[in-house]
């Protein structure tokens, strides 16, 4: 896409499966904002297309940092220099994160691209983050790949491990970060077997050796008696229980998780780990780990956490410090920046 | 993507640009949860994998349908059943959105994808109303896509458009719905040719006589200066002014627009519009368009909104009402209902 | 008790049980404060001590009038005139409830006892009003006797029943008001016999035909599939099912009555009502109301209901109108005042 | 009582002064509730009424313990063991309190009985604590009779003098804890008298010269303009000033307290204490206390305190731990129990 | 006052009183800010002095409108026209109040005056205008002079009675409008003859008949007592009854107001006004009133109610409409305008 | 002013400019309380006139004194003595700050005058206080004279100097301090020019040069562009700009301040100053200090700042204390008082 006349010349397929973006799409410049396109023309018009520019990005609130891969990836071809500060550093509201120097027909489309890639992973890995925090020692999974769209959920899932988690289930993020997914298994799986014992001992039997057991318990029966049954029937096999007691039970409280593991001890079944699920945030975190759980699954406040809002500004044309009304001019310089293309 | 054995299969290319995934990784299952791909090793080991089930997926808040052209695709090759509501109905908290019915193993390992599209299109879509109802009979575009990942910006431009946005700004979106992209020059242009009027004056030029001209007034100058001289220049031809005004310089007040609008009309451009945008919610929408905004550009508002989280439950297994612990057993019936497969 | 001399010859039997006082000693004045005797004996050494005067009753809040029959009791002998409101009237702040006109050798002493009587019982009837309205039609039992002294959990629940209880626990209580006494089973009972379905089957067979079988069921397993096993053993000879979710489980949710509502009619057990207690308040009770809940046992908002504090004034001495600072002089009149003695 | 039969033989009196139960009442097992009366038909239909259970008593929030007296009488010609904590020691949130051990047929039916007495003790103990600290090296009298059922005023003065209260002004509390009832005068007999002063030199004249005299100045003349008449006329024997100005006329001020303190001292009478009551909380008294009062009455911040709930749980049948679902099976041992029994 | 020179000639007289201004001086302009005689001394360098010019005044918030008459005079011999609306009149935020035509020579001096004037009189005037609405058809009086500098406090009162007061007590305030001064006697007087009975009679025989006698009880005693022996004194001759009840003594509640109307009506003196002051405000004198107050003294919610700031607007030059930036070009008409210079 | 005979002789002449009191009135006791003429008169009548008394005066909040000048001077030339504390020194809560002792008639009929003096000045310079200790090291001109009365206007600019203010631009009150005036230039100057460079250009020509030439940038074009016009028109010798940005355009913003300064110091104007106005409170200082502001100009939190009430007490009466009900009788000591009459 270099302007206007490129828009007439695409055609989208009538068989096209889903309305996200393919790689290629993408990197041909297919999802900019048509004004970058208008103004391709209007630069060209004004003979000011090669034009030389530093352009800055900063946000307006600190996080950790990821994305920048891809940003990479789209602008590797490109005649720019690119500097930036590394995936998983923490950063300050107002710090130059990235910096673009070039001619402003080389990147100036690819600006809403740039911007949604960096701002959506730092959204994802800053919350990651906040749960690593309250997590301390313990292990976490992220669970949000259901609150968002397919195309995107090996990104955040990836951000998630950028930020602390520590596995990942979607399959693609799983590889992307060539490691190997993990999980347990789902409610649907219970309800199909019609009972949690059954499938726990089918589960059992499937399953390598050196496979972690964990088995949801509060399918069908009060969650303490469940989890007796299974770790019964397993024994030494079993490596945890996961407590996921939807809402309208009262949800997973830190009494149930001190009364499973207590009954789990009193009944010989010290080895077996406590895994928890459902609306969990970081202050929920620290109560029921303190209450005994040990490892955590955390959906919607990974997957929903607000994108942490991402500005590029020119900050200098022709070689001359310039800025719009409400910014100052000229370069914002910033130790952690090192050259990436 | 059947079970467990067919992840060893997988391989990321060294060269692969982003970490989001193309459709047919989508289609084929790539993103989907490890534990549905172990949950149908195990099912097929009790011979269970053909169980007929029926499934129903609701939401815990009400909102704006969208998404679900996409989850028909993904299955619709599958030998199943499919009903559900239109994409722009609303709907409320806890109604049957879609029913799924057939073998599991045709549609299990999609439960994350679909709960995703639907999750996600329907949030955007739902704030896209917001803003409808508060804009009234007044327009908006969605300026969101810069917050959001490149993959899924048409994805959140077709949903704000179904949700009531009056038209789209990324390329890819606008063709997705088969309307022309629109919006207006960036800060950019006007750095880089160092004055608006200057600007103003080649994008007079360039564009065809039918295109609306809007030109951004607040990047070099005092907005209702700037605003005059661009409008004692393009005269008749300035369809509107569009202002931008950055929070570091007290943002759009109403105040501003009043007195933009007293001084277009003394000066004789009564005929030029205003349009703002900069951190716009509905409630400032209210307040700015009584001011005498005509347009409005909202950016996190919509790309921001919390995704509605969707559920799946399986309510029927072999025709017999299940449940787990904290629902209904059994279908729960929606007259809005209709099959689409 | 005439004077401060009579302190002197009272004598606590070394094997008393217990540091409430028997009906004989609150009659005799022994619960007196010191002062009043006190004043006695000043009032005599004035020679005032016959002194005809008009004291009157009032609360500082509205509420539910009770208590009064204990007053009457005590002063019946006494060579006084007395007038009150009826036993559960509703009263407003300030109103007169209570006039004695005697000589006040004759009841000055008592002011302690009289006040305590109706303020204790007042409260706890006015509590009992408010879950009445809050019910509506449905009913309530008083489970509060655990939360105060038991010389007192039979006047408490003769209150509560004033207020509008449908049944006293308490034996005495019931004997009382001559009814019988009502209630389910304890957690003793089902944790000594190990076992709900069994003690539930023993129950059964114990009890008279016309009992009404209410069987207790959060004790061991999760609350649906234990009331799904009783009601299969018992059938239509179960009346209901009472929930008492630990609030270290959530306590009960609305959409746990919901639950059980709909799997006890899917599976034939239409005709079993459901019974909830644990926390209860009105606003509570609503909400469980409309999710279905038949009738509700309420404890400590009713046991620990404030007492509605009353103060007694003399308002007459020898016929003239006087008060304390801060009072009108005079007697202040009640059409609702009827003689009592 | 030992069964539903005993219901049938009691017969409550036509002449039945009050509705509070007698102490042979209460240990003879008439205050129960008829659950567990039932609950001992029907273990003894199972042969399972001579179970050797061990019952532990925690409450859910800390406080000052008392009431163990009265539970120690109920059951000391049972066949148990039965340990406890000290009245008068601070207990914490699920601390074990008391431990019986016995025939469930022992005790079980004073379950309602031995709560209640505790619960309420100890709730009027902790309130009175607060109080005491407040107060620091000054006094304090429990005035809250009038707003407690007259059987069981003496049992709260109780609890309030081992939770730190000075002295008791009801005859029967003070002589079941072995000392002498103190207080001032009532309102009434001003009233009665028609002047402060006449009954203040009455009162002088009337009692003993070692009483410490103290006169309560807010019922006919400004509060200072009394207190110097009194003073005047009592000289040197007047021991203490009673402020109670009424909410009415603005309660007593710290003002109030400073300015009194200051006119007796101006005109000689540095030796006089002020006394004040009247609403009074800790907050409040500690104000009062820095502004010059030297002792307090407080009402109903004691006698009104919500009684700590108390819960009784079967902890071994038969020598097994066992526990309703929400708590950890088994004893929970507390190095302060001892036994009593 | 013509420009800068002008201050090098002003001398202030070593024996000078008062730091306030003398109206010669205000109306010489040497209240004025230097910036508006150095703008003179430009002006007059750059030909401009003679500059015709409209200027008009806003308030931000809605108001009563005083102050106008001093405007009047201050510019009564320039050579100007001016317009404005009436003392009095409510107006609303934003409306042009004042306006005002002529060379900027003429009045750009006084524009710190004439706003200074209009600010503070509109304010005093508005806090007024709400007492009286509190009052409804009782009578208030402004108790405010204490709180402000002795030169304004005749401006204060005058405003008062513009916004509904019945009288003022300020001799210099009364004499302005034509009216003889009112008010009762202070503590002082009482202080000082050491009995407020004696000084009720002195006061009774010194001022002729037709005086209002109104007599303040709270300096020695019991309110209530202290009305009681000046009514039995003074008779029919008494007007009325002072309350000014000191906040150390709680205020003056309205239990007291009752309590009082009370007491005066049994013992005969039914004719007696109730007058109350002490930090009144609107919402405390609609509370007095229900209870039976007769009249009002309001001090500091009227002499410290803020000035309400007026803005004075520069909105034609030379017959063309400009303004500043943020505000509308141009004269803004207002029907209410009416010219009176 | 003697008695209430005077009122009589009072004339208001017609031609009256002003409302306000001039120096002669106030000091011959014209703009007293009518009751004190009364007071005068009654207690003539009861032969008390001469009567020696002491009164103290407090405040009932702290501050900073100021306004003792001007009471000194209302009373020199009477028969009394006078002790005070010092103009700028700060005061607690009740501190006795003036005692004045002397016959009655001598200084009575001034209370008024004499709190109204005290109470306005010292919460004006109190307010000036907050904001020096906001600013720190930096200076701040009170801009509040617009929002006075113009016969205080001088009184409250004087109060802001003790409090900490650096200048003044009330000619008389820099006058009366015996300083100059100081100040910038209104916007009425500017929009009488019609350009802000213009105006500048004549200001910088016609003052002296030893002026700090400041100049207000915000009345026609963008704060920043105009600085810098300005700034390359006058270099050396612009001292300063003035921001007053009205709140219709966001008000003045920290991030503008530090735009301002970048952009001056890129520009090689680093000896510029910053000056800001408009709305400022101390907490808003703090913020605009940190982000680069030289200099402040206060308005309306110095104007409005509330009066500091103050109350005089008579505290001895022929040398015995009194007081009236709620004060301490007799006179209070203060190390910091010395005698000024």
């Amino acid at each position: 896409m270099k302007g206007l006349k490129d828009i007439e010349n695409i055609v989208i397929e009538k068989k096209r499966l889903l309305h996200s973006a393919n790689h290629e799409e993408i990197v041909s410049g297919l999802t900019t904002d048509v004004y970058f396109l208008r103004t391709m023309d209007i630069l060209q018009y004004m003979g000011l297309e090669n034009q030389i520019v530093t352009a800055e990005i900063f946000a307006r609130k600190s996080g950790v940092f990821a994305g920048i891969e891809e940003v990479k990836n789209i602008l590797q071809d490109k005649n720019i220099e690119m500097w930036a500060i590394n995936e998983g550093e923490i950063f300050q509201s107002k710090e130059t994160l990235v910096r673009i120097k070039g001619s402003y027909k080389e990147f100036g489309i690819f600006e809403t691209a740039i911007l949604g890639a960096l701002a959506s992973s730092s959204g994802w890995a800053t919350a990651a983050k906040n749960v690593k925090v309250a997590c301390g020692e313990k292990t976490f999974l992220c669970f949000g790949a259901r609150h968002v769209h397919p195309a995107v959920s090996s990104v955040m899932e990836r951000a998630a491990l950028i930020g602390g988690a520590t596995g990942a289930s979607c399959v693609l993020a799983a590889k992307l970060m060539n490691i190997e997914p993990s999980g347990t298994l789902p409610h649907a799986a219970m309800l199909i077997a019609g009972d949690t014992l059954k499938i726990a001992r089918a589960y059992d039997e499937v399953m390598p050796d050196q496979h972690k057991r964990i088995v949801l318990v509060d399918t069908f029966k009060d969650e303490v008696e469940e989890s007796l049954r299974i770790a019964e029937e397993l024994g030494s096999k079993l490596y945890g229980i996961r407590l996921d007691t939807p809402s309208e039970r009262g949800g997973v409280t830190s009494y149930l998780v001190m009364e499973l593991r207590a009954k789990l001890d009193i009944n010989g079944f010290g080895h077996v780990k406590i895994f928890v699920s459902g609306g969990l945030t970081p202050e929920k975190i620290r109560e029921l780990s303190e209450a005994g759980a040990d490892s955590f699954g955390v959906g919607s406040y990974i997957s929903g956490a607000p994108a942490i809002d991402m500005t590029m500004d020119i900050k200098e044309v022709a070689g001359n410090p310039v800025a719009k009304r409400g910014r100052i001019p000229g370069l914002i310089n910033n130790e952690k920046l090192h050259k990436i293309i």
